[in-house]
């Protein structure tokens, strides 16, 4: 499942991954159930092979907390003016901390009203979308997850950055076959993707995105100056015009480009906003009903005749549910760069380093 | 706004239009108040230059009708086991009537607990999924629409059909300026486009499908022997499966490629599934306070400096809704072909012809 890659140098274990974020976070005056949920989240990430949302992100966190820009003791406060939805202020806690809290209280009136709405604001980046779907999905819920992001898509037909290359996801529980967890940017490629190659030194893929001239471009400097593509030409860009909408215009937050970009403004907070729907299956057909009947949908997904190339039809998700069985055995596969970010990291703060094993 | 386009000859004024589809339903013993409802969405389509779901489908519900695999008086039953969920029964009726009813009762739903959730089946093929996005748009809701239907796209990887080309379509209402209405298929092209370019007799560009030996073609019958691509890869895909999941697997309805074609399959009803989702925006923001931003988010993207090309931006569905204003005084413009098609019909079931003025 893991592509060779040079850049992969070094394996970190699970545990020791987690214990050194809980460390960093709890030096920044996160309590100790807090630190443990976000430490979680970002391994989670990694050991899904999305480290664009992973260990990596850790530093920005730690560096906007130790300034203030991030409330590291959040005191959130739920607005549940009718049954079934409901209104969270993050207090401008960590985003990860506000998603968990949200898709908890989404689930709970979905068990009642059949479907849970929360709107979340006064929030930060939140990181993998999929973390907050496979909490719902492994209690046995559907649910959708939006957020809003700094500014880096211009609208189709414009060239100036106005949306987030924020995720789509939205995941449903299986049966004895894999669930469906699909968590997508409406850009070609996202704008983390795009800074993991600045650091890693590489080139990104002509079609991902234009400069701040408006041409096209394979330089990530560039193109993370100028603004990324989205998929399908108007398609994408209404994707992430819907997610605006529902993460920020809906939900008191800011929009329509006015969430700063965490690495480059340090004047004020980011005031996120973020967008939960649960539902819960068993109100419409009984639960067994849709798990059966999603294992029969799963089956003719991976039983569909191949097209050239393809030795096998994943489900949305599966690919990185086999490769997080894979790293809790192997240990997280880093790259030296991220080692590098991560040791001096734990100087800067004087905490003990991340062990790590080169092979 | 509108293209010259040669194929493009008769115009007919929109009551004629009204009216011709009203008397074919009604003979066919859908009562009136039900025809009227039927025919106004297929002349929305037209008038907002979707004709692929407008009158060009008129025959297909009439013949489907007239065989008995559509019930032209169906006593649709809502089972609402909670406060903001409901199951609706369509009985086989008109997917116009299930979906209009729906979307009704999803509005309801959401006026007292923010949200409403509606999981039709037993429908058929609905039209313009818009159609019941601007009827809660209208009243000040958001809305997502979602259906299946035949199989016609494979998953990512696959070469064989197995997801419908549906639509993925979500509503919020606009302040002053004009509304967001995304009505888009997760496909390149959609199903229908390739039929009316067949109908037509014209090529396809490379890239829409596959044939039915998984290689690319631009020859439109081909295309409708293969399979339709979808947007982004395997995102587009991702997409397609959520529709699947939401107005298949959790409506009760067929499912996983076992919706019949309509124009293929005559031993059967379609048991097409639909899924409404409808809320509030007054509950998380105020409703003046909801339009107010989202003025705000429509002016930032008209005013986004032009990439190469473009005169305008435009939201999704604002120029469908300039081209119902122009048409609404120039009349429909409709193919030779779909006038023959409509003539051919009325001579079949000895009803007076559609007036048309060519020019």
């Amino acid at each position: 499942m893991t592509k060779k890659n040079q850049s992969l140098l070094a394996y970190v274990k699970v545990q020791d991954a987690v214990d050194f974020a809980i460390l960093m976070l709890k030096g920044q005056g996160v309590n100790k159930d807090d630190s443990v949920k976000v430490a979680e989240c970002l391994v989670e990430a990694d050991l899904r092979g999305v480290q664009t949302h992973g260990m990596s992100r850790l530093p920005i966190y730690v560096k906007r907390l130790s300034e203030g820009l991030i409330n590291a003791t959040p005191k959130m406060i739920l607005d549940k003016p009718v049954a079934a939805c409901a209104s969270l202020d993050g207090d401008n806690g960590l985003g990860f901390l506000v998603g968990i809290r949200a898709i908890q209280e989404a689930i709970k009136m979905a068990e009642t009203c059949g479907v849970g709405v929360v709107a979340a604001q006064n929030s930060n980046h939140f990181g993998m979308a999929a973390t907050y779907l496979l909490q719902a999905v492994q209690a046995g819920y559907f649910a959708f997850v939006f957020t809003n992001a700094a500014k880096s898509m211009p609208p189709w037909g414009g060239r100036e950055g106005l949306f987030g290359t924020s995720p789509f996801a939205a995941g449903a529980p299986g049966g004895k076959l894999p669930p469906f967890i699909l968590d997508m940017s409406p850009a070609v490629a996202a704008r983390g993707k795009i800074r993991l190659a600045e650091k890693r030194g590489e080139a990104i893929p002509e079609g991902y995105a234009l400069d701040e001239n408006g041409k096209p471009t394979t330089d990530p400097t560039a193109a993370l100056r100028g603004v990324v593509l989205p998929i399908g030409g108007y398609k994408g860009s209404g994707l992430s015009m819907l997610m605006e909408i529902l993460a920020g215009v809906f939900t008191g937050a800011n929009f329509g480009g006015d969430v700063p970009d965490q690495y480059t403004v340090w004047d004020r907070p980011q005031n996120v906003g973020h967008f939960f729907m649960v539902l819960k299956p068993g109100v419409f057909v009984t639960e067994k009903g849709f798990r059966d009947r999603m294992d029969i949908l799963v089956s003719r997904v991976k039983e569909n005749p191949r097209a050239g190339g393809f030795d096998e039809i994943f489900m949305p998700g599966e690919i990185e549910a086999r490769l997080e069985i894979e790293r809790r055995q192997s240990g997280i596969p880093y790259a030296q760069s991220d080692i590098l970010l991560l040791t001096e990291l734990a100087r800067e703060y004087n905490i003990a380093e991340m062990p790590y094993n080169v092979h």
